[in-house]
């Protein structure tokens, strides 16, 4: 999940990530709450929901959520409102911060513990014969515990979104995010490791000694290029799959996105010039699929232009594979006669001028998130199809779209890793979620509330996990 | 929990543990359903539910759920139910096999997620302002997120119930069991760790690793003398608790039998001869709690006779604070004269010669589980208390009624860690919970599923956690 946010490109549009619930005494006069709310819109606010808490003899009461643009936004308004006759601000509540109280997800029973025979069946002595059935064979694990559903969601802290560097505490909330989408989505458990460490062996170490309670293993906002070596070094140690989702749910659903973006344009993947711009963790991991899925022509750049060199093994792997026809220079020579733009790099790299230079019906995703590689509204007179990361523009490229239905797939038949050619599948299954009518300029990807995504892309991941021999069984378990 | 069964002493005692449904397909006429229950007590089962699946010309579907005293047992029902004219199994089940399908914990949303606002409050974007917070005051993750209301379940695996030595898969079931247990009874979020490793020195480095998600770590079924190593290693460098369940919550409620079993008699603790049969992990603990809690002649025996010297240093602080008048020899010249006797040893230790040495009112907890150091049936003529680690005689002393009330009562007030003074605490609590018109020979404990429990023990834990300064807070946090 990348993000990027300073204070000189913070936009001041409201976002229900900044909304703050004012409790107000109101003098009980007529006319009063048009007042109080015109304050509000004259202040920028945006206005949700008005509950009346309470009348007494001559006020009234009231639970005001109102959405701003930032901290010092809301601030802002609740000076407004304290300025005003008549209105007196009893009390204002963080939204975000409420809904953070207690922590987000819970462990739960799956069945009830009420009698002495309920404990000897899931407790002493019952469970001493699932321990020796499980001692005799490490395998029923997956039938019998939770290790069968349940997904390490696993941080150093060391790229906390696009905040960078925050450590495994800062993390946490964001992990457990994670999980709860996991379970909400695709009714996968999964439980938050914040690891306090940061050297790339003792991370591999740590993961493999938690290993044998999980089924899987999300990789989660690890600083590249440390990620590469920690989920190479795992996939190599461990009999479960081990995916950094930063890398690998954006390539897929990069993928998805492009696949239809090229339906709708009438170009072949295998025939477009495409231009990766950011060679991190998720523009690797996006090249690597590309070319996987049959792309022939890429051109990586990163802040210093067309890559033409490389730093460690994994960004050499892309100057090998890439620039077929050794173009040099910036982004504006890449650009040149290109199809496909794919940002994955810092707000604002891409200005109008280079996109004039691109093909006929250029494609650009700007997935520098919040604050894209170029504004939507800039893009959109020159690009035929414009996605981004953002929930408030069409077309956005969200991982979640990918790693609810790639876990749960590959939970269900107990597979024992994942290849390129499991990736390609779900990518495969969230651009075919989109029937060819469905199709349009500003609809190419489904939304992840779209309720055929998890499950279309479960069922190609573990037919895939399947076809490769990298599943323990074929059906979904029954207690899944 | 201490738990030992060989061949040789196993009972035949049906146990729910043990329990199969059997789909008998049975010839509709009248009186087979009697000859298919006689079989089965003939056979020693012990029938539970009758349950009709399906009535079909001529032939009746029944589900007859039978406890059985062991697997071969079971099987033996079985071929008795085959035997039989007229009678067809169909097929039958393992009621422990089947709790345990699909694990018995899972993890669950807090909130719904279910449009876009709700995503931007729990995830990007509203997720990085709680990071940003955390990072400013780490402190804060106890409130907004599971780090304030969670427990490890660590283990190695390498002391599994009393099943030995099984590794970190087979540990699993256990774990969750616990995890189970502490939801169930005190609301208590809790998540297995089986960590695949044996160094002492290693599991307190990955604990340590591990600690940013979690409030508390519970270690389990860690072998002594490991386990304290392990333990004061990871106290030294966590600012939470640090817990080995089977030696302290053990101490804590074998203080608590102790306590009430003493007003019974009218016996003082500081004046009582107590004897320590069992110098294990459970065993050390409590010599250590019951000399905090004021005793002052505690004889500490082992399979060599009364202990005298030591191998390493946590026995020698042992050796080094009991048998002031320096008796000599084996269990019987511990025993003369002794007002109690504890064991936490092996099947069968003690015997009724050796009982008959002991002073008036003898009181015996016999905890060796499920077989104990002498049956209750033939140390109740001779003793005032007995007390087992069963649940099928009185007086069961069992873990779960301290560790769900302990880790609550830490937990409400973000403990830096746990101390004598709350153990004693916990004790206090859960002997008092039994008011002076309830005691009684057969009645010295709680039962686990006693309400009061769990309240009584997180209270008094809390107000002895915050008196000596090891709380973070004062109060229970609002959304605990």
């Amino acid at each position: 999940m990348a993000e990027t946010s300073t204070p000189e490109n913070r936009s001041r549009r409201p976002s229900p990530s900044y909304s703050v619930t004012y409790r107000l005494e109101i003098t009980n006069v007529p006319g009063m709450l048009g007042k109080v709310t015109s304050a509000i819109g004259a202040a920028g606010g945006d206005i949700g929901a008005i509950d009346i808490v309470e009348v007494r003899r001559g006020v009234i009461v009231r639970d005001i959520t109102v959405s701003a643009a930032d901290e010092a936004h809301s601030e802002e308004i609740r000076r407004a409102l304290e300025s005003m006759d008549g209105v007196r601000v009893v009390s204002y509540s963080d939204r975000v911060f409420l809904a953070h109280l207690g922590g987000k997800i819970e462990t739960s029973p799956r069945m009830p513990v009420k009698t002495r025979d309920d404990l000897s069946l899931v407790y002493t002595p019952g469970v001493a014969r699932v321990a020796e059935a499980l001692a005799r064979d490490p395998d029923t694990a997956f039938k019998l515990t939770v290790k069968g559903s349940t997904v390490a969601v696993v941080t150093d802290g060391s790229a906390v979104l696009g905040l960078g560097d925050l450590g495994p505490i800062p993390a946490l909330p964001v992990m457990e995010g994670k999980a709860l989408l996991f379970k909400t989505f695709a009714g996968v458990n999964a439980f938050p490791i914040c690891l306090g460490v940061r050297d790339p062996a003792k991370i591999v170490e740590y993961v493999e000694a938690i290993s044998p309670s999980f089924g899987a293993i999300n990789l989660e906002d690890i600083s590249a290029p440390r990620c590469f070596e920690i989920e190479e070094e795992l996939r190599r140690r461990l009999e479960i799959p081990v995916i950094h989702d930063d890398q690998h749910a954006t390539a897929v659903v990069v993928l998805a996105g492009l696949t239809n973006a090229l339906r709708l344009v009438e170009k072949e993947l295998s025939e477009a010039r495409i231009v990766v711009c950011g060679v991190g963790a998720a523009g690797t991991a996006t090249i690597r699929l590309l070319l996987s899925a049959g792309a022939r022509e890429i051109i990586p750049v990163d802040r210093e232009g067309i890559l033409s060199s490389a730093r460690d093994p994994w960004r050499r792997w892309v100057v090998e594979r890439t620039n077929p026809r050794g173009v040099r220079g910036g982004l504006a020579e890449a650009l040149k006669g290109a199809d496909v733009f794919i940002g994955l790099s810092a707000p604002g790299v891409l200005d109008r001028s280079a996109l004039e230079l691109m093909a006929p019906d250029p494609i650009v995703f700007a997935l520098a998130n919040p604050f894209p590689e170029i504004r939507p509204e800039e893009a959109q007179p020159l690009a035929r199809v414009v996605a981004t990361g953002r929930s408030d523009y069409p077309n956005q490229v969200n991982n979640a779209l990918c790693f609810p239905g790639l876990f749960k797939g590959l939970l269900d038949v107990r597979a024992r890793g994942v290849s390129d050619g499991v990736l390609l599948a779900a990518a495969r299954a969230i651009a075919d979620v989109l029937r060819t009518d469905e199709l349009h300029e500003e609809y190419i990807v489904p939304s992840i509330f779209d309720r055929r995504v998890v499950p279309s892309v479960a069922r190609a991941v573990a037919e895939q996990a399947v076809a490769e021999g990298l599943a323990r069984r074929r059906q979904k378990p029954a207690a899944g």
